[in-house]
């Protein structure tokens, strides 16, 4: 199955690749194609493939996927075994094709083009996955926080919207960012200048919030992130490159839950498609033409990108 | 509400009471009675109260709440808020009478004797509650990892094995509560020696158990506890004593969920009572007068109680 | 506990009081009065009430219940048993005082007066609980069908818009009201004409959309409504009068689920008030004064009543 | 995908299939060959296969899907659009020969035989997706009533023992079978003479059980099933031929629900495969061979049959 690239989302986890901080995870073969958030049409397929024809437009779930082991056949793709993440483990979509398989291929409303929802099939995902998680337990009168309104939280602060009825506070330490959360539907915004606890705390009667989602998970704000989550509410951790550290004692006093999140299922990338088609949600993004890949990496590690960068032909 | 003691439960959490572990979670007023694991039978009512009658025999609910903040109306008792605990924050069982609440009190089925249930009211609830939300995700051929089967975890077998049909593989260092905790249903036995993890991970093709509950939680069971944690799954903390150390890239990366654990509600109770009426539990006691009281505390110490010390009139 | 009536709602339930209707599940002893839908403020309490004083503007749960049984203990109030239902099995709000309990009064936010929400009660609560449990199963990009947009389905098709992101058909026989639904965030209007299967069909794949909350239960709406359910999905029986009849072939065949659906808990009610604080639900009312209560029965009767009609002093 | 026939189930839905029951749901072409509960050793697989190889022992889920739309996707097997059932809309299992495809197959554990677990694929995926579905919501305390104890009864009540620890109560008009239902775990044992009603009312406080599975939904069953169904209580069927006919009135004031049940996903028949590896259920067959499929068939008709009738070469 070959897909022509019609927009490819440019991600931190590409400057992590970059970085070194996948090598224990993942073996990435130098020359390497980053790139795993892709949307395109579709160019060529297998002889048996019925799903999807020549020139479909589609996006494409992360992960290529077998469909034969148990956690696929329970729907739960990201812990299918032996599966490939092109851009982490395989060539990506930093280019004009990319070779995937018919089982990542979601086939995209008419009023959605590659070039506008490539950030959707990771980021978006992401956001989407831990977001509806959340939602299924958050009732109204409650308070869900958002720490980090960059690239996932404003799509998580979206979601969040559409799928429940609780107050969103947004915590985050650029003034722009936070002015765009609540252009997005947070209800109160808190500027992350160490004081963040106890604002969070004011706003909520002294208990915290019943759910957090940290889309910064280093720094302050795991801390911050689990003292401002209520007793018996959950700590959503999102971002990454920092350590969570609690003892036993204040886990089982309080009776929280910390809950790691790792993009989400192909039926996830169709419900969030659903909501990008209806108008629920919508993505801040930035193009570049692919030559200028590494400008774009080099803007979002200089903080110069707004929302998303997406790289198109 | 006045019941007579017939059993009050001697815990580990006496013990952290005496070392001053609680500091600063409650305020302790010397002098203090010990004991919340208590039951006995009803000595005086008040005017209004209906539900039980002098001469009932109950079993006590530990915390005594008002029933009329949200979490109670809820059913949530342990989250909600001004109540009392008595042994913890108020005066306990170690007493012929406690002063409690009409709220708190289980009837017992005519099965069960007062000094055969006491301690329910805590470790068992604790453990039932722990065991209970693990069954509802644990499905026939996964797997469910004990560490720990002294008092609290020889129950949490039992709970295992009557709410679901995971298999039960269960970590500890003592010879001898290994033998009881296969007794008790238990399928396989792996010695806590510091080759556990990999022990478990033979056991589960190398993946790890969907659910891990922590009795232990402390020393080198946590780290272990979530390596032996499978991708996707869940690690239970119920022991205190140590620290939960983990990157958020590992949080994120496994998808696994680390959740804490406090008693259980009035409802749960109820079922667990339900169980022990049936058979479907039962519980290792060994009896001190209630004049040994100090001994036996220094027993549960020196690691010389068998299952759980009870005080008895 | 004595409350001082603001609002009380005039329902549906009243007439069919006054039909007879509930001759076979409730005994109403004459003189009786109706109404079970109140709100007003705390006019008397007793001496061991902490929760509520003198002055406090509430809103009353339908149910007065002791608090103590199963059932309470476990959130679920009404089925709770021992209860009274004021209006229905003794003396309700049609008045200027009622007597009611500790455990029935909602404190209302500053926002919202009795008069404004005393529909709330019932005809609110009720339509908020079957749409909360549809909510909690519709995801992005699925269909939930809202029959009847009279008093409580305006309620409900709000409830589904705040709680989840499917998209809401309303089938309606009233063009009015059919505009009203719109207005209030359904999708798509359908007639209920004899071709409304057919019209949902059309809208949903030919599949029947994923939950169908039925608001009127008799004539046509039963079989229109199971019809129009997508295998797999869920037809929520909310109004009454009606019959359902349906092959255990069909329902096998089908895998379809049939719920029936009796207002609402205490913190649902709770729930349903921080959504009408928040703005995220509004009532459509027509106040009458208490001695028009005959005369707002009758125009309720007549189908001149435009969403609500409320008593007010 | 050719799977060589090692135990082929004879089923009543087989009858009813020759009755012409299913004419309406659908097209069988004569000549047909019968059987949907299959199980035997891989013969041939075509090229692209991995996950199994000639001579491995399987049982066929009875779906064969292609495993791309979206409730596929979700691990929805029985609801996705556009697959066969063999012996229902294409050739089955009363054969030496079945083909069928790659993702029908689950492997068995060495412990089992084809001929041994042939009626699991349908009759026992049935029975565990149902008491699965109950197990859900069953707690310590509650009770189960399950309706009709012969060939998917009797897996049922196993299946609840290993998945709650509800007290199972049979409703069964044959003596024999009522007493295999003892031996398999039910506590309680109703005749169905037209008192069951009143029989499991007076085990159940007066209140009816909290869950019923309907194995027989005909005749006096499905009437008698709802009867005993307490408030909020769950009534599944599963069994049909019979209909359903409830007023509103009492759907809404009792609040219970009723629950359609379509065999089971493959997931399922994995983990009830699980079940039987661990000796937790066990079946009672009688064998016949190929040849003699008409005797079985007529002996099923005439009641004849022991448990499940199975067919082997």
């Amino acid at each position: 199955m070959i897909v022509r690239i019609g927009g490819a989302g440019v991600c931190r986890t590409d400057l992590h690749v970059v970085e070194g901080l996948w090598r224990d995870k993942v073996q990435v073969a130098l020359p390497h194609v980053l790139g795993h958030e892709n949307a395109g049409w579709v160019e060529d397929v297998g002889k048996e493939v019925e799903s999807v024809k020549r020139g479909d437009a589609v996006i494409c779930h992360p992960l290529i996927s077998c469909g034969h082991d148990l956690a696929a056949r329970r729907g739960d793709d990201m812990h299918s075994s032996g599966g490939l993440f092109p851009g982490l483990d395989s060539n990506g979509g930093y280019a004009e094709l990319l070779r995937t398989g018919e089982r990542s291929l979601v086939k995209l409303p008419r009023t959605l083009a590659p070039k506008d929802v490539a950030p959707y099939a990771d980021a978006g995902l992401t956001a989407y996955r831990a977001a509806k998680k959340a939602s299924r337990h958050l009732l109204p009168g409650e308070f869900v926080v958002v720490i980090g309104a960059g690239g996932l939280g404003h799509i998580g602060i979206q979601v969040l919207r559409a799928l429940c009825a609780a107050e969103v506070i947004v915590v985050e330490r650029s003034p722009d960012a936070l002015a765009l959360a609540k252009e997005m539907g947070a209800r109160h915004g808190v500027a992350a200048d160490g004081n963040e606890v106890q604002a969070v705390l004011a706003l909520t009667d002294g208990k915290g919030a019943e759910a957090v989602l940290d889309f910064v998970g280093e720094g302050g704000s795991v801390n911050a992130g689990i003292a401002m989550t209520r007793n018996a509410g959950y700590y959503y951790v999102i971002g990454y490159g920092g350590e969570i550290r609690i003892s036993t004692m204040d886990m089982v006093a309080s009776e929280k839950t910390i809950v790691g999140n790792l993009v989400g299922t192909y039926a996830e990338l169709v419900e969030l498609m659903a909501l990008a088609d209806r108008g629920k949600i919508r993505l801040a993004t930035q193009y570049y033409r692919l030559a200028e890949a590494n400008r774009a990496l080099q803007d979002l590690r200089a903080g110069k990108v707004r929302g998303r960068a997406v790289l198109v032909p």
